[in-house]
C-alpha cells in the first residue's frame, strides 16, 4: 500500500458522497465519549448510541462529541444526518487519505486534519485522520482511534479553567492549537535527530548514516504534507465571513496562524539542512576515496620500480657485470633507500603526506 | 514520433480549424453509444450515424452520446454542426496531442482531457484523449477508442442511482470525477513502484535499479503534464459564470478540484521522492567503489612491499651475507609477518577495516 | 560575437529612436513583395520602392506588404514614416536582438518574434527577426531575408479559401499562427533527440552522449529564451483593448495563447528531461567506474598475494627446507590454487562477480 | 535542544495566552530601565518594580521603558496589565522561540525581532528575543538579558539630537534600524567569510574547508531565519492603518524596509556564493582524485610491465637461449628503456604529464 | 572588506539621515559640471561651488548639473537643501553600497542606481554608486568620481540633437538609457566569455578551467544584484502617477523598462549556462578518471599474473619438472602471449580499448 496516497479502488462505481471507509480499520467498535457544560456545569459521560447526541445538540451548553473509530458507515451516516453535514463533506472524513481542509458549511465549520505520532521503534510518523466540526454551541470531533493528545484540554475543562467561560468556538481553538503545537513537538523531534546527525558528519565514516539521512528526509516530506495545507486551510478560515468563530476570538486565530507559520519555515529549514547533509555526507565520501587512493598510490609508486630493480638482479643472465662486485649488494640498498626517499619527498611536496 | 508533443506537419497549410486528425488512428470505424434517462425510464442503443443525436439532443431527458473513434474528418464535421461547436475546439479535440483544457462555449462547457492507463508490459503510461461537452439535457463524450473506465457510471444509470435524479452536469461531473479518480489510482500505483524500489535502494547493487528510477521519473513527468493543466481547467471551471454546471452543484466541483489537487501535491512528492533516490543511488555507488578501492588498497599495499622484499632475496648477487645465514628464511618470515601485521593495524585504525 | 545577446556599441552615442541595424547583414538589397486581396481579386507583386505601399495602405482590400531584409536605415526609415510606426518601435525592429514584444500603437498593433529554423548540420536552431504589423485593412511583415514558412498561406490566399473572406486581423492570425505552429515543429525536432539520447544513455559508454546533452540544453535554452516572451505577448494582447483584432476573433487568439502554452510546458518538459539524462549519465559513468575499480581490485588481489608467494621460494637463502622437499612444487601449486579460490569466493560474496 | 525550533512540553496543558517563559533564563532578575525625555528635560533612572511605569505612561514626555530579562511570568502579568497588552502576544513575547511578527493592538504597536550577536569563540550566531511596544508617548523594550547594541540611541538622546524634538514613533523607529543595522553587521561578518574561504578554495587541499563552508551555510540559514519574516513584519506594518507610527514619519519606515531587503538579499547571494563553493569544492576534490590515479596509472603501468620482463629471466628453464648470450643484460637494459620512454610518451601525449 | 554588503560601523550611533559616506574615497575633491541648454543656446562650465547651481536651478532651460565625489559632508548637505532632497535619500545616495532604487519626491524623482565597468586586469566587474535627480527643467547626477559612459549624450546635447528640443525628462531617460545600455554591454562581454568557456569544455583538461567558471558565476551574481532592483525601480517608476516624467514619453520609459528586461533574461540564462559549465566540467573529470582507471586496470590485469607466472618459474623448488623440459620456454611464452590475448579479447569485449 503507497504510504502517501491510497488507492480508492473500494469507492469506484459508487455515487460520489456514499460513505466508504478508506484506510485501516483501526478498532473494533466505535467509541462516543461527551463533554457538556458551561461555566457552573460539567456533565462527562459515554454514549451508548450517537441518537443521544440530538439531546445535547440543542443546549445552551457547549457540548464536545468525541467519536473515536469512523469505519462504521451506519453510524456515520446517522452523524451526517444529525449534524446535517454535506454528503461530500462526510465522504472526505471517512477517506483517511484525504487531504487537510476546511468546508465552510452552512450550519457549521469542518475542519479535516492529521493527527501526527513518531513511531520510535519504526522511526516513523504516524498520521491519524481528524475531523472537528464546529456548530453553534458544539464541537464535534472524529478520530481513527481512541488515544488522543487532548487531555490537557479536557483538564482544562474539568478545572473550571477559562474554557468554561466561553463558548463553543473557543474549545474548536483549543483543539486545534493542541494538533498544531504537536506539529510543533515532532518538529523538535525531528530537528533535534537532524542536528544529531550533523555532529556524526564530519567525524563518522559510516554507511549507516546515508540510511538515516534519507529516513528523516522522508519523515520530513511526509510532515510537509501533512502540515503545508493546514496553512491553507487557515487562510481560508480567515478570510470566510460565515465561519462560526466569533469575531473577538480573531486573535486566537491569527495566533495559530503564526504556529502554523513557524511549524511550516520549521520543516523547510530542516529539510533544507538534511540536503545539505546528504552533501556533505558525499564530498566527505570523496575525500575519504581521496584518502584511500593516495595511500595506495604511495604504497605502490614506491615499491613497484623497487621491485622491479630486485627483479632485475634476479636474473640468470650469465654476463651481468654488477652480480659479481663485492660491494653490489650494500650500493644496491642505497640506490633502493634514496629512490624511495625520492619518492616520499615528491609526495610530500604533493601535500599527500 | 517524440513522446510528448507531435508534429503536426499534416495540418500545416490547412487553415486554423481545419479538422485534421493528429495522433494514431486506433480503431477502424467509430461507435455512437446513447445512453438516455429520467427518472422513469432508460434507453440504451448504438446510434448508426450522427444524425440520430440531432433527435435525442432536444428532449427533456438526459442523453449521453459516447463516440469512440475521432478519425474520422466528415463524421466530426457534423458533430460540430449538430451542437454548435466553435471550429477551433473542434480542431482541439481532434489533435490527440492537445494540453487538457476547458473551453466556454455559448451553448455548451467543452472539457479535453487525458484518460490514462498504465501499460504493466511497457511499463509506461498510455494516453488516451478525453473529450466532455456539456450541453443543456445532453453530455457528448469522444474517446480515441472503445473501452474506459466508465463501466461503473453506466451502472449507476442503469440501476436507478442518485444520478438517474440529475441532470446532465450531474452526470458530466460523475464522469470527470471518474476520470480523475483514475489518476490516483495510476500515481498509486506508481507510488507504491517508487516506494517499493526504496526498499531495495540499500540492499541492491543492482545496475538496473537506476534504469527503473530514470523510468519512473519519466512516467511521473508524463503523469504531472497531463495532470497539471487539469487544475488550471478547473480554477477556469470554478470562476467561469457561464458554465452549464449549476449552482447547486458546486460543491461536487469543489470536491473534484479537492482532488485534482490531492493528485497534483502526491505526483510532486514522489517526484521529489524517487529524484532523492537517484542522489542515494549515486551515494551508495561512491559508497561501494569506496569499499572496493578500500579492499584493492590493503591487499596491494600489504603484499607489494613483501614482494619486493622477496625479491630482494631472489637477487643473484655473489656477495649477499644474508643468504648464508642459518636462520635468515625464519626471520624473513618473522620480518614478513611483523610488517603484515603492522600495516593490517595501520588500517585498522584508520577504519578501514 | 555572444550568441544569446549582441553588443550594441554601433548604437551608443546615437539618440535613442535612432535606426541602426544591429545583427548580421543577411541579403544584399531588400526586397519588397505585395499580396493585395479580397473576396474576389487577387493581386500579387513585387514593388521597386517602398513609394508604391502608400497606394495600397488606403484601399479597402486587404494588402500584405511583406519586405525582406531590414538592414537599410533609409527604407526602414521610409516604412516608419509611411506607416506611421514610433521611431522606438522601429529601433527594436531593427535590432535583431531585440526581445519579442508587443506594441500597441495608435494605428496598429507591432509583433516582434523569431523565426526559428534548425540547422541540421550545425546542430543548432537559428533565428532570425520577425515583425509583424497589423494596421486596418493591412499587414505589413519584416524578415531578415528571403525564404520563410508562410508559402502555405500565400498558397491559401491564392486559393481563395476562408482567408479570403476575412479582414487583416485574420491574416495576422494566420501567419503568427505559422510561426509558433513551427516553434512545436522546432520543439518535436529536439524533443525527437532528447529521447533518441534516452536510448542510448544505458547501452552507450559514448564519450560524446555527453556534449549531445549538453548541446541539446544549450538549444533547448536558445528555444525558451524566444517562445517564453511570445507568452506575455500573448497575455499583453489578449488584455489589450485598442488591439486591431476583432472581438469576433479573439476565440483564434486564445486558441493562439494554447498553442504557446503547450510550447513553451514541453520546452520545460524537455528541459527538464535533458536535466535528467545528465544525472544519469553521470551516475552510469560512476557505475563504469566501480565496473573498473572492481576488475582491478579482483586482478590484483588474486595474483599480488600469489607473486609473493612465488617470490619467497625464488629467494636464494642457502637453508629453505621446503625448496628440498619432494612434493614442494605440486603443493605449492595447491597452496596457490586454494587460496585463489577463497579470494574469489569473497569477492563473490561481497557481490563483485 | 533543537537549535531552530524549541519544545514547548512546558505551555502543555495551560490555556493560551499563559504566560509561560520559553527558553533559557539567561538571568538571575529583570532589570528595569527607564529614560524620560522631552525637548528640555531628560530623566534617566533604574526603576525598582514594574509599578513605577504606570506614572512615566501618562506623560505628555517621551518615556522609553528598557525590561532585561523576561523569565518573570509575575513580573510579565503586570506588564501586560499596565499596558494592556493583548495576553497571546504576551505569550508569544515570552515565548524566546517565538517567529518575529508585528501585533496591531488597539492602544499600542507590537514588534517581536530577534537581536543577534556573532559569538566568535563558537563561531555561530546567537539569537536574542527582543520586543517593542510603541504605544502614545512611549516605547517599552523587552530583551532577554542585559548588553544591548542601544547605546547609540541613548547617546543621541543625552545628547540632545534630533532624537528629541520627536515623539515615541521616531525613537522606536531608531530602535529598530538599530536592530536591522545590526543584521547587515552580522552579514557583513559572514560575508567577509564566505569570500575569505573563496580565496582558500583554489588553493587548499584542507579536509577543514568543508566543515566550515558547512558551518557558514548553517549560519546563514540560521540568520535568513531570522531576518526573513522582519521583510513580512515591515510590509505588515506599512499596510497598517492604525499604526501608531505618523504619517510624517512614513519616510523613515520605507528606508528601514530598505535595509531589510537589503539584508534578504545578502543573505539569499552570499547562501548561493556558499553552495557555489561547495560544488567547487567537491570538483577540485576529484581533480586530486584523477592527480592522484594518474600518478598511479603511471608508475603502475611503467614497471608492472618491466617487473614481468625481468621475471621471465629471472626464471629457472635449463633452455632459455639469451641467457647465455653476451649482450643479453645490456640489449635487456635497452629494451627496458624503450619500453619504459614509449609508455612515458603515450602518457604525454594523452596530457597526463 | 565584504564584496557585496558594507560594514558600516561608521554610521553607528548616528541619527537616521546623518550625512555619512560609506565607501571608498576614490577622489580627492569634488568636480561639479554643468550643461544648461534650450533649443538655441548652449552653456558648459565648471562650477567653483554647489551655491552657483542655486541660479541656474530655476530658469527655463535645461540644466544638468554632474557631481563627481560624493565623499564630502559639507557639500552634500548644501545640495540636499538646495534641492530640497529627503534626509534619508540623501543618506542613501551617499551609501555605496545602496541597493538601487527610486524615490518618488515632492519636488523631484530620485534614482540610485549602478554604473558598471569591467576591469580586464582583474576580471572583475567594478560598480560605481550613480545618483540621478530628476526636477523642473534640471537633472542632477552625483557619481563617486569623474569618468563616465555620459560622453556621447554630451556629445548629442552639443551638436542640437533631438534632445535640445526637449525637457529635463528626456535628458534623464537618456542617461538612464545609456546606463542600462552598458549593462547589456557588460553581459555581452561576460556572455562572450561564458561562450568561449563552451569551447574549451570538451577539449581541455585545464584545472584552470573550473577557477574561470567560479569567477564567471560570481561575476554574473555580482551583475545580477545590480541589475534586479532596477527592473523593480522601472515597474514602481511605471506605476507613480507625480513622476516627473511627461505622459508622451511613457513609451521611452516602456522601451527602457524592455532593455532592462532583456539584461535580466540574459543574466539568468548565463548563469543557467555557466551552471551547465560546472555539471559538464564536473562530468568530464569523471569520464578522464574513468579513461585513467581503464589503463591502470588494463595493464595491471595482464601484467600482474603474467608475473605470477614468471614469478612460478623462478622459485628455486628442486624437483620442479618443467624446469628441465626442452621446449618449456618456448611453450612458457605461448602461453603468456595467449593469456595476454585473452585478456585484452575481455577487456575490448567490455568496450574499454
Amino acid at each position: 500500500m503507497a504510504r502517501f496516497i491510497q488507492d480508492r479502488t473500494a469507492s469506484k462505481g459508487k455515487a460520489p458522497g456514499s460513505l466508504i471507509h478508506i484506510g485501516d480499520r483501526k478498532m473494533e467498535r466505535p467509541v462516543i465519549h461527551l463533554i457538556e457544560y458551561d461555566q457552573e456545569t460539567l456533565v462527562e459521560k459515554e454514549l451508548d448510541s450517537i441518537e443521544e447526541a440530538i439531546l445535547v445538540k440543542d443546549t445552551d451548553k457547549v457540548s464536545w462529541i468525541n467519536i473515536f473509530g469512523i469505519h462504521d458507515p451506519e453510524m456515520m451516516q446517522r452523524i451526517g444526518e444529525i449534524f446535517v453535514l454535506h454528503p461530500l463533506f462526510m465522504e472526505d472524513l471517512m477517506n483517511t487519505d484525504q487531504r487537510p481542509g476546511y468546508q465552510d458549511g452552512e450550519t457549521y465549520d469542518g475542519f479535516i486534519m492529521k493527527m501526527l505520532k513518531f513511531d520510535p521503534d519504526e522511526s516513523r510518523i504516524i498520521a491519524e485522520q481528524f475531523t472537528l466540526i464546529l456548530g453553534e454551541h458544539y464541537v464535534l470531533t472524529l478520530q481513527e482511534q481512541t488515544g488522543d493528545v487532548f487531555n490537557p484540554v479536557r483538564e482544562r475543562i474539568r478545572t473550571t479553567g477559562r474554557i468554561r467561560l466561553r463558548d463553543s468556538d473557543y474549545l474548536a481553538y483549543a483543539l486545534l492549537d493542541t494538533v498544531v503545537d504537536n506539529y510543533i513537538v515532532l518538529i523538535e523531534t525531528l530537528g533535534r535527530q537532524v542536528e544529531a546527525l550533523e555532529e556524526r558528519l564530519f567525524m563518522d565514516q559510516d554507511r549507516s548514516l546515508i540510511e538515516e539521512i534519507y529516513k528523516l528526509k522522508t519523515e520530513l516530506s511526509f510532515l510537509r504534507q501533512s502540515v503545508r495545507p493546514v496553512r491553507e486551510l487557515m487562510i481560508h478560515l480567515m478570510k470566510s465571513d460565515s465561519s462560526f468563530f466569533q469575531e473577538k476570538n480573531i486573535h486566537f486565530l491569527e495566533d495559530l496562524n503564526d504556529l502554523v507559520v513557524q511549524a511550516t519555515d520549521a520543516i523547510e529549514l530542516y529539510s533544507g539542512m538534511i540536503s545539505d547533509h546528504l552533501n556533505i555526507y558525499s564530498t566527505n565520501l570523496n575525500n575519504r576515496i581521496n584518502e584511500v587512493m593516495k595511500v595506495l598510490t604511495i604504497f605502490a609508486s614506491i615499491f613497484i620500480p623497487l621491485t622491479f630493480l630486485a627483479g632485475i638482479y634476479g636474473m640468470n643472465f650469465e654476463h651481468i657485470p654488477e652480480l659479481g662486485f663485492k660491494y653490489s649488494y650494500p650500493i644496491f640498498w642505497i640506490v633502493v633507500i634514496l629512490i624511495g626517499l625520492g619518492l616520499l619527498r615528491y609526495f610530500r611536496r604533493k601535500d599527500w603526506l
